[in-house]
């Protein structure tokens, strides 16, 4: 049997993209094939899965594994979405049979001279011992940095 | 136009249910019209609609009105649920056209000597100026007062 327990904790991150504005930051958050590209592919990862459907009370799940390792599972749920400033969902994680962890992200966005800041807030409840705060803020760190990969993508790209 | 802010805060009860077991205290959670009956109804309010599915991936929603005043509503979504142990879901609040609230709840249940402690954990996204975490953490004490009731209601009719 399992021993249940769960750890809370929070952490922000905050990150500016020079030369991005605030629509070229939400279109990577709104457009189905530019999140996929900066949010689910990685190096050295299979994708098994990818929906988003991106609206309020709209559903995003992507399976994934790392070398063969067991399925990765995220699934998230937008509760509010503001255009071109703001999104509130909550994602659970699992990891094969186990659901890992259950969190409340906020994603704020705006205008900086030359560019657009990034304010990520993200609550978390840690389920079981499966993981922790320090893992899940490095793994997000890494996400906005592929973020900016993408918005030059996607510059160069225009 | 709305100003949008964005304010995160975290609070936790502890509430020892006396002569309750694990089993009761989750029953009032997973049972719908027991659900309804303490966290739903209450002196004044008038409820337009309840509709519940209680499981991982499920969506519960309310929507209520106090004496007239604007609608009311809770959408909820589970995340996860061990039975008789824990439940997390995450949960949004608007009232008339406004979301006031997104916010993670951590439901954690475990016997005690001669009964049942309940640890609520809620990590809250206060959207806009809507609400504040005083208002939120005053109306859960009085759920889990109204739980107390709810349960005690429960052992008179077994």
């Amino acid at each position: 049997m399992t021993e249940r327990s769960v750890t809370h904790a929070t952490f922000r991150i905050e990150r500016t993209y020079e030369a991005a504005t605030p629509e070229q930051v939400f279109f990577a958050f709104a457009d189905k094939a530019s999140k996929r590209r900066w949010f689910v592919e990685g190096e050295g990862w299979q994708i098994d899965s990818f929906e988003m459907d991106f609206r309020v009370g709209g559903i995003e799940r992507s399976s994934f594994r790392f070398q063969g390792g067991p399925q990765v599972s995220n699934e998230t749920v937008y509760h509010d979405i503001v255009e071109n400033q703001r999104l509130v969902c909550a994602y659970s994680m699992t990891v094969g049979e186990d659901r890992i962890s259950v969190s409340l992200g906020t994603i704020e966005i705006s205008a900086t001279e030359g560019g657009t800041k990034l304010v990520y807030t993200e609550q978390g409840a840690y389920l079981d011992g499966h993981d922790n705060v320090a893992q899940r803020e490095a793994g997000c760190r890494e996400l906005y940095e592929a973020l900016a990969v993408e918005l030059q993508r996607n510059r160069n790209a225009a």
